[in-house]
């Protein structure tokens, strides 16, 4: 019942004044409701599955909230094998990718649409580059791994770039700790946005991924943003995201 | 003189074998130069403009590098009106967007490719969100501007964010500062990629951007990345990469 | 005009279908607006009047503001005189509180309705509770002043917390900076909520009101709470909301 | 026996001088004692528990506490089952509110005063926020809970936002780790006086509830003060106190 | 009055009990602010004079505080020039110390008890010992003063140690920016309570005192404490009051 | 040899150039050793014993420490049982304080000299303050111990700061932890010299001693001065060397 | 085949121009690789093992990394005895240095060339020496150590210091934790470079090694420079460098 | 005249006893006075020039020192142009090297000994580096300079140091702010040790050289050592230093 309606079920005594106030303000708050989608099948279309933070979560917790869910596709981040477990018991297919500490409940789609690169400085970044490439394919999107370049020797840095750039990627995704400067290199090489994702890996002054948050912001590349310490989430679907609407686009426009 | 070129040219005697080896080395150099990128016509339809950060160098520096760039877009960020009197004598077209601080060098290309929106949080907030717009124009871009929408006020927000999805926005920039949330809440209503560039507005614990930029790297929305406290050049150009390379797509899937 | 008025200004075909929408519609619009208060009389009743920050805007843009909102009662804070001149070119009746930098734009309201003590540690910590207090006073509530109370002093202390339990202080709002032990030992007298408001006062280690603010965060008394460093118009704020609240259920119940 | 009853029997020799005057000093050391509050009438009022901070003590030392004030009310708070199990062994009635680590030793109060509302943005906050909820029914005040309301989805928050209004909570508690922007929401939108909690959920730059309480501390509502992370009893506290002074003087009037 | 006159006065109907609870309420205020005092001769013989800080202060203020305390010296740290001006208008004999930007109201002492050592690193670090060094004569102390002693040049630091030693100085002040190592080597080598005020010489990581704050907190000497970054009024005091009660303690066994 | 001995031997042929040159520059070498001592006596009256951080050493290696001083009195801070264990197998008579994790190796001196007392706010702070009295004790000075006063109820501070004025104390142990607002307090109403150690209590912002540090260091009470959180051996000898040289003056002059 | 090459090659109608481009651009991708070397022989020289850092990687992982390395000398920092477990089953002559948590794998080479001092100011800080250690001996180079000289007893550094200038030492190694001033008074004594390495030897305000590094950074010695805290495989490295290209020199200049 | 001079001297009868004792004292003073150098040839050698510290003292005062070192060497750092006013009025043949802040009192030595490069990522980083560059002069090395070679044009990096590499540079100082990734770079390009000096270039997040401090931390690279934010004297101390001490080697050897 729109506004109109209801200005003409009170005009006709069809409801009581108290009535139609009360079906004008319900539809003021669904509509504070709707601010928040306005249009829930460009919502949809967007694909980004629902993602649980679990690590200050109990399993208890965890289980109930995948249990809940019945359907949709839901990842568990920072989970441990206790979440896993418990998990399990309610949702019996549920998978546990341990590499990256990620719990998939639901169906993973098909790798159909945007296509992006992954690349991590060195063996310790893998876990969050995994989380990355975790959430991507949870997008619908395919990904390319170059794991473990470095920052010193440069030719192994340009071979995962020049590969990424043959390949069209859409978006890459760059995941380093110590001093972080891979990111900066890549986004200096590439065509492609570049999503910095540093990680916890180094220790002392600046160590626990803060020099290489703030080399990722100090940078002067204007190709290049960053998401927070570790948050490979972040990183893998904002670059999911840019992948996907890329090719919607090219989609659309074949039609 | 691309490769093809030097190659014939040397097979038809028209160049000696020292200039064809001077030719392809130059041209090594070249590309090189063109920070590693692999394939020169992907670099140009990047579309970066150099930028120069003009805040720590003397006016006459700035004049000169200005005047060392005859026929290229340079733009000169974080300038002052000393930069500008000093580059206006060496090149009297130059231009001076006073309100963002930016000399412009050179001519702005025609806005025909990507679309953009830029959001601020408050009115302190214009400065930084101009510097983006500015970039983003420099790139081709049409920016569609929001300012002080506050967080506060829900439906001014939602308003911006209702326009941009109908128009296709290719990514959005959000420009705040003081507790820097107005990012988290555009992303949450929006389809586009969104990036969050803090600014210094604010003050006492957290204040100078802090809490913004905290705030957006704290952000649990995965189409959520940020650039460092008052860079516009970095989210708008950002933003501009993301909006070019998806109208590339559109372009070249029409034929 | 309210959504009853709407309703039978259309029921008895004083408006058009067409008005009667677009009215409930501004209705809404307005009511957003409003901060999403689902209750425009309540919104009303709180009585928070506009506040502006002025420090980071310019004299210009601080006047267009004010010249804006013809009527209604509005606050610039952190301004200085040369705001208050653009200002008073625009607003000939505009004041300034120069001791606490507010510009006040409008009629301040009778002080009739709640009370609140605002205490300072040293004489350095008076222009921001001359903020508080004008904040407060725009409010409607009464104020009871006492400045440069010590810390070390403990009889300096009683007296006027002994004073505003007898006149029954809705709130008291503390202001100091250095080490910030005020609003503890306040709290540890009084039978009010305390509000905290650090001030940048000191130098050093924890200068700048850092120290100030841990500490009053770190208190164990739980009637403390705390806003931002040199925040006068939060706390002002804050007490004056508990206040109105306050007397507001007194002059109901007294129906 | 208070000054007058002394008064009394001192007049009509009951007591000696010595025992008189004895009898008013400690009278008067009490007083002191009561963290110098002048009436004790009123601070009994205030009803403030005593709350023992269990972390950094040992379960012996926490027991003994325990022990030594039969008769009256009392909470450790950040307390585990370690502690639980020594102050059993010495209080048998003592209770373990294990969600949120209180032990509550006494009988706790009739709900028969003032309101308020906790909420909290995610599941991860809940056990701070039940620490506030224990604190204030300790207080004697009633307490609504919204748990997990998020901070993405507006209509979310909208919906006990309006149930708080229309039970004219005196006073909101809102608990929120990660980037914290749920509190100035919920203060945007309500009448009462928010009191945020930052929680030390969330990781890498600004985690552990940095980036939560600068949000908190930058907010521009004025409605909104803050506590320390992770302090569920400040925060129940001050809204408690809010409540029960409210509510108070509504009895009174009534009269 | 006291309690015993009180009951006796009411006991004999000279008093009402009204006014007999109010008298012995008194009596009480009038004890809190004993409590901070407990003994005026001895808080005499504490000897420090009132110290205002005043950077943060008008010029107008300062002179009003000074005008206010006729015959007590009184001290004024961190003035300026036009602090000075404005009190010497109102207290025409005031004295202003420029090289440590102290205005001395009143008359000092003369040195005739205790006896302190001020040793400082380098000459930029003078002003901040000239404040400690002011401060301690207006105790009475005697200072002998060792500026510039460097920390490389280990003789011309062993020579100062070796004259407060034979002189038997009661504490040294050791005054050191940049690193701050200068307090711990005085202390390894001296017998005398050493304290350590950091100053705001130095840049960069650990500049404005930082890192020779820090390093003076880290020492493994047991002799050594420090205050707060240039805080020479503290360092001063400090020294003088140790001075002071060491000589007074002489004084008491010569009898 | 002496200088001298040394010209005169050479001048009498009783030594090679090579030799006296070498002789010369060993008792350089020499003097360079006794520049950081001076006068041994001296430097033994001071009376401070070794003490040796323990907690990042192996049980193994503190052990061997304590075995190579046979005689002479070393107290390990900061040790634990395992570290006891493997002492007590070198050095039979070692004693474990282990309220304060000290290992004491040979004889306490008697109490015969200097008085100071030790207050502390929480009884989380007891450790560090046993810490404190036991270094104070292992230098002959006699404690006087006041745990657990608070700082909310000021009686509770105003009675051991009055019997620490009545027994003259020497100086003062503050410890304290939370907002660390203790040490101001008592120093404001004691005339000792007061050493304030922060404490690691605490948590949020501010948490870990942070905010107790800066409070005593933000102090503007100048018979205060601070050493690092947790340091309760540098507060406890600092202390007890201005008591025992206090001591000493008096006995000194008794003769 | 070089650029010659290739053009006559093409001239000739050997190679399609197809062909041509591409071994053109493989030289050019090839340069890039060899940008970072230019020069394999000097490189070899320059004779820096591998170094992998153990802590973050899992004992299989390392383990992995080890075996593949065949014949080559690398090092693991940071590893537990885990790591090595893993590493000895697949390369059963690996060495573990426990006392510094280094694995060796491969040959160490002979100590024919640089000298290197090592000097430590607590017995706390040997493990960090020792990394240092290995890795100057990996590179070749002899190491004289001085563990536990401390930073009080001057005498106890000035012979040490003397001793390594007699030897010619090529570059000093000092490592510190707390206030970490030994190297600066090493520096001041000595003519060699030195190298300064915090450790994170200390705790409460600038523990964790931050005061260490600080102090090593505001140093006004021009002969000292820093690497991370405890990164001895840094310092160790540094030294050995510049001990080899020093010691070359001399070896070439014999010739 | 050194110690056997006066050792033949006093044999011969040509002194008196006290005369060669007063002389062999003064030599030893002189000796602790050179920093405890102790080998006076060794330090001539080293060849460091004094340096003061400009910025913090006053025209007066520095002119006042460079009056008084007639004859020898002396560099006044981060100068202004009013210090330089002041010196010329006592020492008329001073220079001001006004690009990077440096007044020159005495004669520079012949560039005859070593070589080091020096390399900027930006022109904002020239002052710091030029101040490198007249320190390394001042101790008589000769310097080559390549400025502003970036960090995003790889063969911008790697001509300089194939330059530096066939030059056979004794050190490299890179000189970078913003991320401060070039040190890392050149270190791993290069065959020589590496100083890295950040530069307080830069803004927001890790801005003013934090970033580019912690980026050189961290790196992994172990021929690379840093100094302070803007401490171009300790770079090119240290870097000319090495130089120094590899030439002189080389000459010792050629003999």
């Amino acid at each position: 019942m729109d506004i109109r309606d209801v200005l003409e079920a009170y005009k006709q005594d069809k409801i009581s004044p108290e009535d139609a106030e009360k079906l004008l303000r319900m539809d003021y708050l669904e509509r504070i409701g709707q601010d928040c989608v306005l249009d829930r099948s460009r919502s949809m279309r967007k694909g980004i599955p629902e993602v649980v933070y679990g690590a200050p979560k109990t399993p208890d917790k965890v289980a109930e909230i995948c249990a809940s869910r019945p359907g949709s596709l839901l990842l568990v981040s920072k989970a441990g094998r206790d979440h896993f477990e418990a998990v399990r018991k309610k949702v019996p297919d549920a998978e546990f990718r341990e590499d990256c500490g990620i719990i998939v409940v639901g169906k993973m789609p098909e790798p159909v649409k945007g296509l992006i690169g992954i690349i991590t400085a060195g063996t310790s970044d893998v876990p969050v580059a995994e989380e990355a490439a975790v959430m991507a394919e949870a997008m619908g999107v395919k990904v390319m791994k170059y794991y473990d370049v470095g920052v010193a020797g440069l030719h192994r840095i340009s071979e995962p770039v020049k590969e990424l750039i043959e390949a069209d990627a859409d978006a890459i995704v760059v995941v380093a700790g110590m001093e972080g400067a891979l990111p900066t290199l890549v986004s200096s090489m590439s065509t492609s946005p570049v999503i910095g994702v540093p990680t916890s890996t180094g220790y002392g002054a600046g160590g626990k991924g803060e020099a290489a948050l703030l080399c990722m912001l100090q940078t002067c590349s204007p190709g290049l943003t960053a998401v927070n310490i570790d948050n490979g989430i972040g990183g893998g679907g904002m670059a999911a995201l840019i992948a996907n609407r890329r090719s919607e686009r090219k989609s659309q426009s074949n039609k």
